[in-house]
């Protein structure tokens, strides 16, 4: 009770399992690292105790707990003695749920609105990341501060407007990294996310609420953006399906903006059905997609446990030699930080102190991009995008959708970077030529300290408005892939 | 994972105990119930199974599950061989939380309205019963056609506004019975409550999903209303505090009303301190309280079992003869009902099947009331008034605040119906006279098929304006109670 850590750890055995509404950790060392990072147990009295004696040497403890703050909780401890000495083989940690996580989301309602009576995305419920008009509500962006300074929105974003068009509800609005400018998913107003899939990993971002929502089983759509990633990273991060749309095919309208030139709305999902319906009912163009190709140096800049499922699942494809990933990555950053503070500079500096000291600094500095820069950044892309276009022509990129599983919430700030860095490189092809990616939870790499393997998105690069078919063609690949995956 | 129901029960031994977020059964007999009540187990697959052997007759296995709906759960299952057979001794179940429980809540924010930066309800969160406008939002008083046809509200109510301004935040609109008119805590629409305190137990209402926010730690004050109990009897029911205050002493603008002439604002909270400074915010006046007093006949409209813990509770004390309960509830019902009428008849009769069958049989007799009859039952209102107040005085009035505990949500109808009025006859006192009325929880009685004793509150009906007397009268009975409770 008193979250007395040593003696925590001590009456923890080397092979224990913890599970928790976050997931179960496996082994003395997942569990006492959790522990460290978690900043405290809940307050809280026992109400009850029930010991359920089964030999000389094991029993099981359940007790019914009171947080101070209110609930009921459950524990139950499967306690062995080993040498003399007992411990805690297996313990099951249930606490009672908040009204609403406000890590995933900023309102919630029951619905929070109704779409229409029928449609092809009836029965459909969406997270609607706080970037989006929704009628009556002001758009928080992720930043407590800029909600306040807003308006409630006089009418829904067409984006919202469609899928509620299609019978889809809207549940509610969904939180974001900071105006959308990161893909960790880590907002420090608002906390972090859970990932569902990869116990105490980050959700990836920025679309991190609308992608917890829907992995939660809280919401069947995320209604998201992606502008480096926010689309492809979280679905990647969290074993689900995420459409980034061919740039300026779906309106911008009522939709707070980070780097124009880049930004696209989309979707995440659980399932490649719904994902399709919620594609088909907003696009209006579709084109067909030509063969897979491969580019080894652009995968390479995976780690190396996604490199290698990546290699296993892909099989031998035809590859092609886009260029420098480390150019992609610097062009598309010096355009997009040039237009993040065209969009948010002036009411950054109206308010100090609004942001996280991680966004803040980002936005710091994209301030200092001058003229020049931007100019010169803006002609590299041109060329970029002829060239990548030329080279891809109709065919569809395969490419890891992040250069890792989702990283620890505790992660040190070197390994963030290298692997922030890694997935910017990756994804940047899709924002550099406008195409549309599609992630699907495709790869899966082992993952210490947990059960489950972690997830791993496989993107698919494909021609303008060809996200119909890229999604046919991913499943395609799920259900007779060209060899086997290394670890399933 | 079929819900095959004759195999379960033959798999579960008869000293099982199973636990899931709603609590924990005990016995084989409240297990199989329960799975008889519940209609189904969510439909789910098992990602991973983890079996920890802990002797030749004995494993504990460990699930990890998906439900189709999303999310992960876990299950935690203790088998034992006993005679050859292999049994579940205790099972532990986690399902993923929905966005928001919408049994519970209409709409939740993070918070949805913020209060005053500072003040003497600081860091507190309000639960609104969907009866109180709030600003922005229409009200929806437990009906879903009555929300789609109303307007958002241009302002908050009184009773909301005053505790915004000392400083509590506003986490969401909270579910209640049709328009206020029942004590069950059922909603046809929205779905039952939780009842934290007792598994499988309904919540009591009409205030329901403030009771239940609160009970479930999700906000720490319930802004509710009280006719004929609706404060009183989920506080009851669910181990909470209530207050019904002073007929009149709250505005009723902008709040739905039912039976004007009873109807009160109040509060339910998880602590006397709470609730103290909810009401020493709102409230004008303040009055002392006299001696505590008992009527014996009122009392013994409880149940046996509810009767026995009062009595052994409040030991001997003055006593009373206040008349006759069955006088008392046919009174206030037939105000209650042309009144209801009143407020409702026309609305309802405009929207056929808007209601669900308790509700709308309610008013159907409602409707009937004659003139005649509301005119006699308005001069024996009067009369019974003046002969209660001539009574009682400045004296506190000592009375289950129900006449059980929470009933089960499989319930027979005798059963719901015998207790229903039971309570009506104790909780009228308090309505007749427009006195205020404080339920405490401190009473508790023994609950068969869980591990703990269930709830009953103990109501003090004392003076106009006496509502912060009867708190610290309450908390003096709590701390030096007159006699052992019988069970605690």
């Amino acid at each position: 009770m008193a979250n007395d850590l040593p003696v925590l750890d001590a009456l923890f055995a080397d092979d224990a399992v913890r599970g928790d509404a976050a997931g179960i950790l496996s082994g003395h060392g997942a569990i006492s690292a959790f522990r460290q990072g978690r900043g405290g147990a809940p307050a809280r009295t026992i109400l009850h105790t029930e010991v359920v004696e089964i030999s000389d040497d094991a029993a099981l403890v359940i007790a019914i707990t009171e947080p101070l703050t209110g609930g009921r909780g459950q524990q139950s401890q499967l306690w062995v003695r080993r040498n003399g000495a007992w411990k805690v083989r297996a313990a099951h940690v249930s606490l009672p749920a908040p009204a609403v996580n406000s890590a995933v989301w900023r309102v919630v309602g029951t619905p929070l609105v109704r779409g229409a009576a029928a449609g092809s995305l009836s029965g459909e419920t969406v997270a609607v990341k706080d970037l989006y008009d929704v009628a009556g509500f002001a758009v928080g962006a992720g930043v407590p501060s800029f909600l306040d300074s807003g308006e409630p929105a006089a009418r829904h974003s067409p984006a919202v407007k469609v899928l509620l068009a299609a019978g889809a509800n809207v549940v509610g609005i969904a939180q974001t990294d900071e105006f959308a400018y990161s893909i960790a998913g880590r907002n420090p107003h608002y906390g972090t996310p859970p990932n569902p899939a990869v116990v105490g990993g980050v959700p990836g971002g920025s679309s991190s609420g609308p992608a917890s929502a829907v992995a939660l089983g809280q919401a069947s759509i995320g209604l998201s953006t992606d502008t480096a990633g926010s689309i492809r990273v979280p679905a990647s991060y969290q074993g689900l399906w995420g459409l980034r749309t061919t740039h300026g095919s779906v309106s911008a309208d009522g939709l707070v903006a980070l780097a124009p030139t880049f930004d696209a709305p989309g979707w995440i999902t659980r399932s490649a059905d719904v994902l399709r319906r919620a594609a088909a009912s907003t696009l209006a163009s579709h084109a067909d997609a030509g063969s897979f190709v491969v580019d080894p140096v652009l995968a390479a800049q995976a780690e190396p446990d996604v490199q290698a499922a990546f290699v296993a699942f892909v099989g031998v494809r035809d590859t092609v030699e886009l260029g420098d990933p480390q150019e992609f990555f610097e062009t598309f950053r010096t355009v997009q930080q040039a237009e993040a503070w065209r969009t948010h500079g002036a009411w950054i500096q109206a308010h100090p102190g609004a942001l996280g000291d991680d966004v803040a600094a980002r936005f710091e500095l994209a301030s200092r991009v001058t003229a020049e820069q931007e100019a010169a950044a803006r002609a590299t892309l041109a060329r970029l995008r002829a060239h990548l276009d030329d080279l891809l022509g109709d065919r569809v990129l395969l490419v890891p959708s992040a250069s890792s599983i989702a990283i620890s919430t505790t992660a040190d700030a070197e390994t963030v970077e290298r692997t922030r860095q890694g997935t910017l490189k990756m994804t940047a092809v899709a924002g550099l030529t406008g195409r549309p990616a599609l992630s699907a939870p495709l790869l899966s790499v082992p993952n210490a300290g947990a059960l489950l393997p972690a997830p791993v998105g496989l993107s698919l690069v494909g021609p303008r408005h060809s996200e119909l078919a890229l999604i046919d063609l991913a499943l395609s690949l799920a259900t007779a892939p060209p060899a086997q995956p290394r670890a399933s």
